[in-house]
């Protein structure tokens, strides 16, 4: 087999939802939702299964969920979009950033990449040839470092990704650092793909997409995802927004790799996507008041938190519990004397660069308060 | 953007199928069937959407779906598979030769495929930097050419892929083509991919997989698809099955090209594949009946058919029509002076190889009989 391929530890997620099961565990590892997306979203899927729309849908997405994409590129950040060219719906968020790298990376080409990162980055880039360039948050305040973001372009350099909000550290770019990437972007003409799947999951500060800023909109290509947007992850139906130059070729990328996604399921999203803003800013408050209840409580039990501005996530420093004990100790610790699952941010960086920070874990929010809390009084119990 | 991607063609469906609606064509290109699936299965799907089973299903699938792999392994082919660690599920058997080349191929290793063959077999293997060592099957019998196909094996190969009943040429593969194969995968010591997605398409003739010859069951993957099982190509819910060894490696691939696959059409796919052996035998006697309607009435018409014993498809020759035309040129005159929309067989065929042949034209049966007598009606008023 593909060495390379073999060689992939299986996925952290895995290995921490296995092991919650197994210790019955409360599962703040990996990132779903635990209670169910909107009713009638989920309804008109079911009904959409029902009227003959079974057979392939379009290689590019049914045009109801291309157009809902584009109207709400406008609507959330002005962004002027055909959705006959310039919009690709993908198998999930996973599925599209494949297809995007595969768009515009041949052998050899570098790619500047910000660690921590979500974990099928590398795998994706480095099977295609691709050689990643790291450039590492600093915590505690998940600073970007300039001098080493702008050393990480060079010459090779044919794209970054940028996801923000960010999993799994909760960071939202803000707009002088997206300023700076955009620079940076400019400068050496390469592509950015943009991994904003987090996009409407963001507390009290605005998400800004990268391809908002001057010379953007031609180098960017935007990732959206249903699952995170309406708290359906199981559906696996994405998008990606780019011009049409770009999204033809990650339409080709996405035939060899999927083809097309099922109609039902586009069809319903294309429905959510429609909703009023109000669904919006319901969804990121409910999951604002739990990452403050989780924040909240961890700081009290004595865990310093980062900032947490966005996504489902939020990351703890272990110091003052760990002993001495890394952070994948101290997870695993974790899951069997507390009940508690979570995952060691140390899986989240290159495992061939520099030893990464052994002191972080990272809790998920996007669980019930009360499972939160709940959460919180077993790991008071059991520190 | 990425030089071989951006030079690939639209795909040749996408072509055809947008020139059969602008000319109001019967659609005899694309291969997908007029019929919705099951509606038991649909039923099953539209439910499970409402039963909280929404969020990401298991990396590898549901263990209910692995389990409906499995028995249907033994039910049909006599084949002991562990649904634990031997079955993978994918979004649509695309992604399974995509997952499963990525699993086997590293750069510079050599794959032999068998012309004419379906249209991601060569980009995918090519973007993963493997070279694919081309086999012709010989019209008008598909006979396999054995010299060549030894000749085709070397010291760089690590795969063979072997689509069987086969699109676009109806070919079901024979036991003694299939142990001539055997041969020279133990020989060569290599993998075999097994695109099986017509298993259960084929008129009067056994299907057999590869995968249950002496010394195959450790080397071969075999990909099999419920949108060609129950009629529901818009689903994209395939599977592969392959020893414990490479399986790991094809989940592997599955983590990062897309993770998994909505769980309402996994349960529901699961259901289907339970469905008795009755099933199965109309879904293919009715098939052969489009067949035997869709042949007898080309061969009426002077098209010399060639043998198709499964599949969708029938290919036919159209030398005695084309008057000189290739089968580009005569499949668009068809849809636009007929109304008939088929596929010219050429574009089934490597760009970078030798000529193929220009006179030969896809026809999909998957179709009602009502419209496969109204195409065959106007194909007679044009001709
Ligand atoms: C695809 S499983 C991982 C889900 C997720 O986004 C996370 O937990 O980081
Ligand atoms: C995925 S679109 C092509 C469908 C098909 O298998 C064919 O027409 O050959």
């Amino acid at each position: 087999p593909n060495q390379y391929l073999a060689g992939l530890p299986t996925t952290i997620f895995t290995i921490m939802s296995q092991l919650a099961v197994k210790h019955g565990a409360i599962n703040l590892g990996q990132g779903f939702p635990d209670t169910e997306g909107p009713q009638d979203i989920i309804q008109v899927a079911a009904e959409a299964l029902q009227d003959g729309r079974n057979q392939y849908a379009p290689l590019t997405g049914l045009p109801e969920l291309r157009e809902a994409v584009a109207a709400s590129n406008r609507r959330f950040y002005g962004l002027d979009v055909d959705p006959a060219t310039e919009v690709v719906v993908t198998s999930g968020a996973t599925e599209a950033l494949a297809a995007c790298l595969m768009a515009v990376v041949e052998p050899g080409d570098e790619v500047v990449v910000i660690e921590p990162l979500y974990d099928t980055y590398l795998p994706a880039l480095k099977l295609l040839g691709a050689v990643p360039r790291c450039v590492r948050l600093a915590p505690p305040h998940w600073s970007l470092p300039e001098a080493e973001l702008r050393a990480a372009f060079g010459p090779k350099t044919k794209a970054i990704m940028l996801n923000s909000p960010m999993n799994p550290s909760g960071k939202v770019f803000v707009r002088e650092e997206l300023e700076l990437i955009a620079d940076l972007v400019r400068e050496h003409d390469v592509y950015a793909i943009c991994d904003e799947v987090y996009e409407h999951l963001t507390f009290h500060v605005k998400h800004v997409p990268l391809m908002t800023l001057p010379g953007m909109r031609e180098r960017c290509m935007r990732i959206g995802s249903a699952g995170k947007s309406f708290s359906l992850t199981g559906w696996k139906v994405g998008y990606v927004t780019a011009p049409a130059a770009l999204a033809s070729v990650v339409a080709k990328a996405h035939q060899v790799l999927v083809f097309a996604t099922a109609p039902n399921l586009q069809r319903a999203v294309a429905y959510g996507l429609n909703k009023d803003d109000s669904y919006y800013q319901a969804l990121s408050a409910q999951m604002e008041t739990q990452r403050d209840l989780l924040r909240d409580g961890l700081e009290r039990l004595g865990f310093e938190t980062l900032p947490a501005d966005g996504s489902y996530f939020i990351v703890a420093d272990i110091s003052r519990h760990a002993q001495g004990r890394g952070d994948v100790e101290f997870a695993r610790w974790l899951i069997e004397h507390a009940g508690v699952a979570t995952i060691p941010v140390s899986a989240f960086y290159d495992p061939d660069g520099e030893t990464p920070p052994q002191n972080l874990i990272r809790f998920a929010f996007c669980k019930k308060p009360e499972i939160l809390r709940e959460a919180l009084k077993r790991l008071e119990k059991a520190l």
